[in-house]
């Protein structure tokens, strides 16, 4: 029987790695040609290996991720991600759909920023 | 064998299906009496079972969550909410430890906003 969550695991760890270290190659062999790269906040949707690729050759800044957790079950993976920028650190979360072939075939994409608390909570949340 | 794995994801959909229902008394059930909630986005932390529920209870607006993907592995989990407030939807990222008894003894919410993209990425992403 084939360990889908392990080979999942594996694909989702190799992703951030393969990020990290701008290795094209290997992030092609990671990637199903047909891939979609979704970013629900902005509403945006890269198509193919090729333009996410590029996308990621051309962003802009000194990036680095680390990956703060991985969930694997079964073909889905979920990143928690800590991304830096020089001096600025973001969290990210990622949303992995391996295919059949052990190919990521779906990238989603979370970008939360940091705001300020709605009132009427302080008597429940301390603040860090 | 123990399969927290299993044991996990059915504790991840009892959490979200309890919070949907407004069953205290499940919820309850399903938290460790030193829970600690925490939104990093706005640097906040409950702790503990009451304050969490007393949050929840408290929490302005008709709200409603659906699962739109659980991911479990282990002891974490990961779940992926369409979260709706009246005509208002907004999806959230949710990351659950479990600990040795089956209780969910830590809880990171994400909320992420949407916002426009920065210019320069026309060329390969698409709206929707």
């Amino acid at each position: 029987m084939v360990d889908d969550t392990a080979d999942t695991r594996t694909v989702a760890l190799a992703y951030v790695d393969g990020l990290e270290h701008r290795d094209w190659s290997r992030l092609t062999g990671l990637l199903a040609a047909d891939v979609v790269y979704e970013m629900p906040q902005t509403r945006e949707r890269i198509s193919g290996r090729s333009a996410f690729l590029r996308f990621n050759q051309e962003y802009p800044g000194d990036w680095h991720l680390r990956a703060r957790r991985v969930v694997a079950d079964g073909r889905h993976a979920a990143l928690w991600l800590d991304v830096r920028v020089g001096a600025e650190q973001q969290d990210a979360c990622v949303w992995l759909d391996v295919g059949e072939q052990g190919l990521i075939e779906r990238i989603t994409d979370y970008w939360p920023e940091p705001y300020e608390p709605p009132a009427g909570r302080e008597h429940l949340a301390q603040r860090w």
